[in-house]
Formats: structure tokens, C-alpha cells, sequence
């Protein structure tokens, strides 16, 4: 049985998403399509649409066989951490092959780039560090410095283009799997339809999740994102609407997370994961002043912090997850099975003494600091839904579904 | 002028407050009556039923010439702490006397029994030692030790029945007053109608505070506590309730409270001021299992500690009050003028220059880690009513009313 993975949020599951598992499979002739899936807080720094079990049944019900949940220390980091968390989870759940969407659609590209950034390692380096002690951030420092040292070369061979968000993604999901000597061959599809930051719903059957967030919270009706998510999904949002008082977003979560700000005061806030370069006391005096995300963000959004950058520091406050606790972590210690199919059943059942990690499927019996934080932000995320339920980590086991459609 | 401190906390202000005014007023020929009165929290570890600027016009409008906020340090500490913050803020406004509501209502029989204790102090302190070393809490050790003492006495003296709540705390000033060397002299009235602890209201015009509250939050209408306030009070609780969806309790703050808990976790609650003997650890499993405050306190309370020291943690850890944040508070250092009459303002005119302390009428224009302490509760207490403006500390200036009634 071959098995491919992808690194996934679903946020929420849409017809491209279906799409991309459909391609991924087709590319890779593979029999199995294992998804590491972020919990209830993605990479953006951002509160999930819906939780990790809504989202796990969505997958399952639509071509994904396994899902394992990517711990919330790689979920919620920086590129280079999410995508080392995602790929040493794959690695070790013995897939063939790993696959991402990108803008190129191509390997090779990729595969050139690596080749030629592994040349030219020292310099390439140099030049990015140099561009954030200049204060530019992060993913324009690499973006310069890789430019810079493609334009220096003069091989004619194509290169990726790593201006283009999933392209670099892509890239950073390659470097992880060099960087363990992974077995794992990786793959690439083409991005369809709408771009990952697109925000409007266009006339197709494709649009980003970004698009279809910001459909629901502008209407407060999932009416407009019908045409966009598989009939399963749409009837699994719809039902969480009739469940809960809200979908997950910085907005309704907003008024917990003032409350936490202002209660914590600057010098606890410095303790956090992200929280740096004082910082905290502009965060503080945007919670005195503001009484809505929207305003709050208006006032601490700046050229110096890219607005994920903000918000990843918001997760953390939210969490309460400090450099102390992240420090802890360093790799992904186990799998934690969120659920499959009777396919993906039979593949764990056959190839999970080759795993690396121990499978987690009942977390009562299996005690580690990275599960103990996502336990923890599961009820953290819960709280701000206004659920008053804990530990449902301890109590779901893993969602098994017959067939996948 | 003469001018006679009391210690309130007018939660809310009712007819037993108003004769006390009253009667230390004649009691002590004063012409002045200044209240060191507690914020937003008070000494039991609870939420105020409303806040202090409420109830700083209630005592304005009925006999009270002055209003002095207690600071949180001191209003939300135990007994000998909370005696020795409001005596040294009474002592420092240059009172001729301080006037105590007790079960007894002399004063010879306490200051013998400070001359007593005096006299047997060593042996004293000793017993109420070996008592807490014991599991014994700290009240009920005290109150063992006086015993012993007093029944080894043979003079035939009066003393004071220390098992008696006003009586101890009244005792505690006395005790603090002598520490200081204050120039104010004691004088006590007896306490009238219903016991501290009454929590039904009677036929009569004097109920408890706890009494009324109890009537309030039983009914959720005021109407049954009519009887037992002035009527000016009468119609800011009904004025309140017009402005704001809830009353201070912790039923109210509930879940915020739970969020902090779960948020925080056993290990950073540990260092919150008072949190000892890994009782954050039941604290934290309470949270994860209770959706309610009685739910909660049903699950913590013990034998181990009173109902108030565990609402007193509760508190702290609502306001982040570390033990690091207290160590550094160890005096009063300002008064903190909520409000006065005409006459008290003719007071503060005429003796402010004698004052030990410097008068605070406006926050912005001082600078102190207490009352940035005051300012911070001040700000919680509003959020755990749903209120959205913070900083009101900075934008009121002392209430001032021409005549009291």
C-alpha cells in the first residue's frame, strides 16, 4: 500500500482542497493519503473555523484516508518549524511520498533551487540574516536573498519562484525532508482556481478559505460558501452553526483575549512565545483601549510585524504558551491519530510497527509536554467558542468512518 | 475640627452602616467622619456588589464626610494586614479617633486585653504558632490562644470574647494603632440588629450586607432589600442595575475566573499571592470540571482552608496578584480621595498639611505600584461585568457632594 502525505489545515474543507487529495493520489499512484492536519489554532495565528474533530470528519468524508494532528508548537511557528513538525510527522508515519500545492506545479524547479541554495549555503545565509537585522521581515529576507542568488547563477536551468507563498512552503517542506535524510520523494501539484490569499468568492466552484471565512463572517450566513464545499461539508457547518453560538475567529474570540492581555499586564506578557521587542506594551495599551479585534489590531499592526506575526503572538497570549514551555520542544514525539477510514485503517494496522513515533489514539494513556499543550489549547479554544465542556481531548476517540466518498 | 475614622466596606451601604456613622459621630463629639473604605474587592476575596465610586456616593449621601480607597494590597489581606493598612490611612488623615462597630460595644475590656496580651506576649504567640503548625486555621488559633490566656488571668478584669468577629477585627486595629504609637484614641459602639453573618433579612430596618445581597441574588430583584437602605441607596442600586446586566459576584465572574484558571495552569498559579500547598493543582481540576462557582467551591472547599482564604486565592488569581507583586507593597503610601462632602473638603483644606501622606485626587498625577495595583482590579472588576471601558480610575475625579443627608 503506498501512501502520500500532505500538510494540511482545512479551514475549512472546500472543493479545492478535494481537488488537491484527488491530484495528489492520481500524481503518486498512491493507495493512501495521510493528512497532518493543524489543531484548533493554524499557522496564521488564527482560532480554526471549526475544531480539529469537525474537520477530520470533513477530510475523511472527502478522500483523506488518515489524520494526524500536527502539534500546536509546529501548527502555530514560523514556515521553517511548521513545515519540519508536518514532514518529520509524515516521515514517520512511513509515507512514499509527501505532496503540496504550489504555484509552479512542477518539481524540478524546486529541486534545482535546493541544489542550488546547498551550493551557495554560506552566502545565501549571510544575506538573509543581514536583511533582518535590517529590520525586513522574515519571508522578504528570503525572498530577497534567494532572488539575489538566482540571479548570480547562470546555468540557464529553471528555478522556483519563491516570492509565491505556497511555493516557498513548498521549499521549506523539501528543506525539512533533507534535513532528516528522509526516504519520502516529494511531489507537487498545481494550485486551481483562486490564489491562497484570494478573499473573494468567485464565480466557480473553487475559492480559497480565506474567501469562504470571510463570505460567512460579512453575512452571517454560510449561504454564499455552498457552491464552494463539498454537500458533506457544508451540511457538517451547518450543523456546527446550529450547535454553537459562533464560528472560531479573533473577532468573537477577542474579548477573552482582552481580558487575558490586561489581566497578564506587560511584564507577564513578555514571558510569551513570540511576544519581543516591548511589544507587550503596545499590546497592553491597545487592550485598555479598544474593545473590538478590528480596533485593538489597528492600533498594534505596524510595517515591523507582519500581521501573522501579530497574530501568532496572540495565539500564544491566548494559550498562554511562553518561551519557557516552546523551549521544551523540540521534534514531534508521537502521532496523533484524529481519525481514518476502513483503507487508512488497514494501512496503520499493516505498517505501524515501521513507524517511527508511537500512534496516539487514546490520549489518557500516553503522557507527553507537546500533548499535554494541545489538550490545553483545545479547551482554550473551546472557552472562547463559549463551550463550557473540558478535556473533550480525553474522552473523543479517534473518528473511524467506513468509507471515504 | 474633630475628625473619627471608620473602617467600611459598604457592600452596599445599609440602615446599620448609617446609624454606625451616626453613632460614631456622637460617640466621639466629631465633626468629621472619614471612611477608609475597600475598592473593588473586598476582605471576604469577593467582587464588590457594585463598585467603589457607587459606593463612595452612597456613604457621601448618608452621614460620611470623607472616602479614602483602602488599597487592594490591605482590602484583600487578612485580618492583621487589613487592620494595620486602614489604621496607618486613618492615622495619616490626622483622626482624633477611630471607631469600631463590635459585639461587645466598650472599650475598657479591649484595651485590657491588649494590656494582658502585652503583658503575656511571648506565651501568646507561641500557642497561635504551635495551633497553625497544627492544621488549625489562623483565626481559630488565635481565638484558642486568647482563651488559654485569658482563663489563666486572675485580676477579675473584663475582657474582651475574641471568638467574636467584629471583636477580633477590632482588635487588630487596636493592635495596630499601638504599633504605629498613633495619637488616635479607640472607641467602639455596639453593632445593632443583624450579626455579620446574619444572611436573612429580618423584620426589622437592619439586615446584613450579606443578608441583602442574598435577598438580591435569591429573587434577582432589589425589592426585598428596600426596607433595609436608605433611600438614597435604594436608587443607586436601582440605577446601577438600569446600567449594568449584573452585580459583582462570583457567580457573575465565573467564567472569566475559569478562564484564567485553565489558561494559566497549576504551574503559573502557584505564583499568585497565597496559592500554597499545590492547592492550584485542585484549583485547576475544579476549573476543568465546573462550569459553575458553586460547582467550583463545592469541589475545593475543604477543612483545610475557610471559605474566605479560598476566595481570597480566588481573587488573586482573578487580579494576577503575584507573591512577587505583594512583597514589594508593604505600607500605605498615599490616600486615595474617592470623594467628600463640604465639610470634608473644609477638612482636607485645613489639615492636609499635617497629613502623613500625600492626598491622591488624580490618578495620572502620581505615580505608585499600590495604586497601579487599585487601578489594575479596577480594570478586571469592570471586565467581570461585562463592562467594556477601562481605566475609569484615570477619568473620575473625587465625588463631591455639598451636604450629606
Amino acid at each position: 500500500m503506498k501512501a502520500t502525505g500532505i500538510v494540511v489545515e482545512y479551514n475549512p474543507f472546500h472543493n479545492g482542497h478535494k481537488l488537491h487529495a484527488t491530484e495528489a493520489r492520481k500524481t503518486t499512484n498512491a493507495q493512501i493519503i495521510i493528512a497532518v492536519m493543524s489543531g484548533n489554532f493554524l499557522q496564521r495565528g488564527e482560532p480554526a473555523f471549526v475544531d480539529k474533530w469537525a474537520r477530520t470528519e470533513m477530510a475523511l468524508q472527502n478522500g483523506i484516508d488518515i489524520v494526524f494532528e500536527l502539534p500546536y508548537a509546529f501548527a502555530t511557528a514560523h514556515a521553517p518549524t511548521f513545515a519540519e513538525g508536518a514532514i518529520k510527522i509524515l516521515d514517520a508515519a512511513c509515507c512514499d511520498f509527501y505532496c503540496f500545492g504550489s504555484e509552479d506545479g512542477h518539481i524540478q524547479p524546486f529541486e534545482n533551487s535546493m541544489a542550488l541554495l546547498d551550493n551557495q549555503h554560506t552566502q545565501y545565509e549571510r544575506k538573509i540574516k543581514e536583511a533582518v537585522q535590517h529590520g525586513i521581515s522574515y519571508p522578504q529576507a528570503v525572498n530577497a536573498a534567494y532572488k539575489d542568488t538566482v540571479q548570480t547563477d547562470n546555468t540557464n536551468r529553471p528555478y522556483v519562484d519563491l516570492s509565491k507563498p505556497n511555493n516557498i512552503l513548498g521549499f521549506h517542506y523539501m528543506q525539512a525532508a533533507k534535513q532528516i535524510n528522509s526516504n519520502m520523494q516529494a511531489a507537487t501539484i498545481q494550485r486551481m482556481g483562486a490564489a491562497y490569499h484570494d478573499e473573494e468568492l468567485k464565480d466557480q466552484r473553487i475559492a480559497s478559505a480565506t474567501g469562504i471565512r470571510k463570505s460567512y463572517f460579512e453575512t452571517n450566513t454560510l449561504h454564499d460558501t455552498q457552491n464552494f464545499l463539498p454537500g458533506s461539508v457544508y451540511q457538517l457547518l451547518k450543523a456546527w452553526q446550529g450547535d454553537h453560538s459562533a464560528f472560531g475567529s479573533w473577532k468573537s474570540f477577542y474579548p477573552l483575549l482582552r481580558l487575558i492581555i490586561l489581566r497578564d499586564g506587560p511584564k507577564r506578557l513578555a514571558h510569551v512565545a513570540d511576544v519581543t521587542e516591548g511589544i507587550e506594551n503596545l499590546f497592553y495599551r491597545a487592550a485598555v483601549n479598544h474593545d473590538t479585534f478590528d480596533g485593538f489590531m489597528h492600533t498594534v499592526k505596524s510595517k515591523r510585524y507582519t500581521w501573522t506575526r501579530i497574530q501568532r503572538m496572540l495565539t500564544h497570549i491566548f494559550t498562554g504558551y511562553s518561551y519557557n514551555t516552546r523551549s521544551k520542544i523540540n521534534t514531534p514525539t508521537y502521532l496523533r491519530l484524529l481519525g481514518m477510514t476502513q483503507a487508512g485503517r488497514l494501512y496503520l494496522n499493516k505498517q505501524k510497527k515501521n513507524f517511527k513515533l508511537p500512534i496516539v489514539s487514546k490520549v489518557s494513556s500516553f503522557s507527553d509536554p507537546s500533548l499535554d499543550i494541545d489538550i490545553h489549547a483545545a479547551n482554550l479554544y473551546a472557552l472562547g467558542l463559549g463551550k463550557s465542556e473540558m478535556n473533550v481531548d480525553y474522552k473523543n476517540i479517534p473518528i473511524f468512518i467506513r468509507e471515504s466518498q
